[in-house]
């Protein structure tokens, strides 16, 4: 008797177990599907910013539309509610990575489904609209074209809090769509410090006395060249250019179509050197985060870099901690010499301080390293005010020209140099800005980590052997892809919370070295 | 009364205008879905052959299968069943356009349905084995590593056929895919006439003791060089850059995402200086095809060239009519002598003789233009007797070699450069090949009546002047898209149904002109 039951609980369990595995089969196989989708619409949209001939972008746009569309239609699918449902009771059973797949896929289903159908092809429109608005407000420099549209779309994402919900701040729930977990009360914290303490460090860099110029840059620096160099720094990276490319277009970006096909873009300044490089070695960080990601996540849907925060903390630490390092330059400049007779006579401090130079300035995608998180922190604080009601559009001008006077001693003369010259708020792209100076604050955390376990690392660098890097960054962060938040992910690797300290005395460090002198 | 009736049938009739008008609205957006699917898929087969990182190939595919069968759901959907049902009685009052595009839509969906579903795809894995096959195979030059595969394509192939259903010959049905009105009959004795044309005409040029060589081709021609002149060459001709590039690829080939994205392909030799020219100018003259065709067929399926035998006239017209004569090299030799070094001294009569050079040989891509008819013809005897059961797939091997040496006169040494060196027939692409000749044929008959339209054309040409050929082409044939059946076409420009008078006609005066002093 007794024998009977424990066989039959025995069977039970082996069908319930067998259950199961052939319905996470069906799920990996439906995610599979949306990932084809995904993978389709990132070549054509990368072929749009790259070769595409430029009579064929009504007919594009149409293309990517409609499988825009199909990708939609599968992920809020009547298919993806029974997956929810049948996993509900067994989420216990599931192992780490399926069941994060299968939370990740309840979360965008119900997200999506919260906004009415209607209300969200309205904002398609309105947000395409907005865009092309955008584009011809910064060719005129004239905030009044984008006003009207502008203030749609922020009437739009407002509504669209309302539909998610909740719980502290309206504008929590957008912040968490780019940074699980990120709040306004974190961020507050965050990036106070962060602005206290880059200021503070600024004021002692204007009293400087110390002259540091960056005319070395600027020259001639034939496009061939730059791209050669580029595609050396890269490959001494580690980037695989038999699973990714780097080509051209106006604005660089990094779009992957799975691990195996990453694919970088940069743009050429034949009269300046640094521009062009430092943005393929950003990339290039994005990139390598991808092409890291194990096989074993396809069909999961967490076969990605979990955040827009962890991903440029990738990418800025290899534009920044390594790529603007002496060590980096010790074995670079050498090359680069090779390929631009320009830096014939340039010394290695020349070069450093050259590419170190700090200047607060107007355009976010051209500052240095240490002002950059000001012009970040400028625009969270503006957002944050905007979804909450407490300024409206047509205050920016004034808050923006208020905010850069205070924090950066700068002032725009015109909006395209002032609040017209990103293309965030035209697409609706509120919360996504703070991820680069989380990334900022990340990337730093982790090389105190970095430089605990492996002392030398900057040592190999200046001998040109940046595997020590990479593995690192791969074992600790890579590797996961989507399976870790980023505060498990950034608790996992450095034992600590989300911490400026290590930020702010890495820029202290680092710039006090450099401008010396201090009056 | 009889107003009352009249109004009745007046109002009778514009309900059915307006429905026929919204259904026609509702059929093409169904086929704009099936379009854009298609341009999709295109792009991403032309990124798979031009820049996509290698390791990315097994996603790839995947992406790929995934499409296909999209489009395929869409082709044979139930929807379709609805619009054929709907227009069944009403094809009288439909225009031009309308109805072919119906009845287009008709035979696809008719075709399709005809194959069971579980064979289809048993094909198209055995295709997709037989063409890894293939390449093996070639790479090996061992036949019988390919034999067992191209033996299940066949019957399979065969299979389709009695699928399908014949009339008077299993290989009609084949044919009528790739060029619709063409069949055993007509091609028996099309081909026949060509044959003995040839043949009579390449005896004749073996018995002059003109000594022409093309040793001016072989030297050193840099790949830059050649893009660059490629284009200009391509410019002129009036392909359009802004609605199309030319890359390089392995084999060169044209594709289109609709008439404002065309894009061609090339493969460059550093060592020699025609194959990549002319494989420009041939695909160009594809390309040219399809950027003519009207945005008002968009939304048709009929925006495309009607059959791959008048899309063969076209390039091939280009490439030998008017690349391969004395007047576009009267303007284009001394445009080449500014690229290349090597041509310093080179004659216009020595390049002509050069680029016109005859000699039968083994490799059908690499043909002169008087040959190559004879490498398609041995094809179209053999899939004819292959698919009519006359032969089986273990004769080929013997039967090739005996055509290649009582045609041309030569034989092949091994496999590579014997069956295996076309893919055709590894992807079950049977009835394909005719079109290449059909090509010829068509092109020479146009030329006729080109020449009586326009009797200055060369003239034109040979100062550069292109236009007139491409407006010509343009207004004729490109401009008609997939309206007419190609037997409609050639008849409504030449007022009778093809004729290979023309084709020999024309190299006999050609060549019998340059391979002077026959003994």
């Amino acid at each position: 008797m007794d024998n009977s039951i424990q066989n039959e609980n025995k069977n039970g369990d082996v069908k319930m177990n067998l259950e199961i595995k052939e319905k996470l089969n069906e799920v990996k196989s439906y995610i599979g599907d949306i990932e084809k989708l995904t993978k389709a619409i990132g070549l054509l949209y990368w072929d749009m910013k790259t070769y595409m001939p430029k009579k064929s972008l009504d007919s594009r746009v149409g293309v990517l539309e409609y499988l825009s569309e199909q990708e939609f239609k599968l992920t809020t699918g009547e298919k993806v509610a029974e997956f929810i449902e049948f996993f509900k009771g067994e989420m216990k059973q599931l192992d780490l990575v399926d069941k994060v797949m299968i939370e990740n896929l309840k979360r965008n289903y119900d997200e999506t489904k919260k906004i009415p159908k209607d209300k969200y092809l309205e904002y398609v429109v309105i947000a395409s609209k907005s865009e092309a608005a955008w584009e011809e407000a910064k060719e005129k420099s004239d905030f009044s074209i984008f006003k009207p549209h502008l203030e749609k779309v922020v009437e739009y994402q407002k509504e669209f809090v309302n539909y998610w919900g909740y719980k502290e701040n309206k504008y929590d729930t957008l912040l968490d769509k780019y940074e699980k977990g990120i709040t306004v009360e974190k961020l507050d914290v965050i990036f106070g410090e962060l602005r206290d303490g880059i200021v503070e460090l600024l004021n002692k860099i204007k009293n400087s006395n110390k002259k540091i110029s960056k005319d070395i840059f600027s020259g001639k620096f034939p496009v061939e060249a730059q791209e050669k160099f580029s595609i050396e720094v890269l490959k001494k990276m580690g980037f695989d250019f038999e699973a990714g490319r780097l080509d051209v277009s106006v604005h660089p970006f990094t779009l992957d179509m799975g691990s195996h096909d990453v694919r970088l873009t940069t743009h050429y300044y034949e009269n300046e050197f640094s521009s062009a490089l430092l943005s393929s070695i950003h990339e290039g960080g994005h990139g390598i985060y991808e092409q890291d990601i194990p096989d074993s996540l396809e069909n999961t849907k967490l076969g990605t870099g979990v955040s827009m925060g962890i991903h440029e903390s990738q990418s800025r630490f290899y534009e920044n901690i390594v790529g603007r390092s002496k060590e980096f330059w010790t074995y670079f400049l050498p090359l680069a010499k090779k390929y631009f007779p320009e830096f014939k006579d340039t010394t290695l401090d020349e070069f450093y301080e050259a590419i170190n130079y700090v200047k607060p300035s107007l355009i976010r995608t051209e500052a240095d390293e240490l002002t950059y998180s000001l012009h970040i922190i400028i625009r969270y604080e503006i957002e944050k005010s905007l979804i909450n009601g407490e300024i409206e559009v047509g205050d920016l001008p004034r808050v923006w020209n208020e905010k850069y006077k205070e924090y950066l001693g700068v002032e725009p003369s015109n909006d395209a140099e002032g609040l017209l010259q990103d293309m965030h708020w035209a697409d609706g792209s509120f919360g996504y800005f703070p991820s680069y100076a989380l990334g900022n604050v990340y990337g730093a955390q982790m090389l105190n980590k970095l430089l605990q376990d492996e002392p030398n690392i900057f040592k190999e660098i200046s001998v040109g052997n940046l595997s020590g890097v990479h593995e690192w960054l791969k074992e600790n962060v890579h590797k996961h892809g989507s399976i870790y938040t980023p505060e498990e992910l950034i608790k996992n690797i450095t034992g600590e919370e989300i911490n400026t300290k290590y930020f702010l005395d890495y820029l202290n460090n680092k710039y006090l070295n450099i401008y010396t002198n201090i009056l």
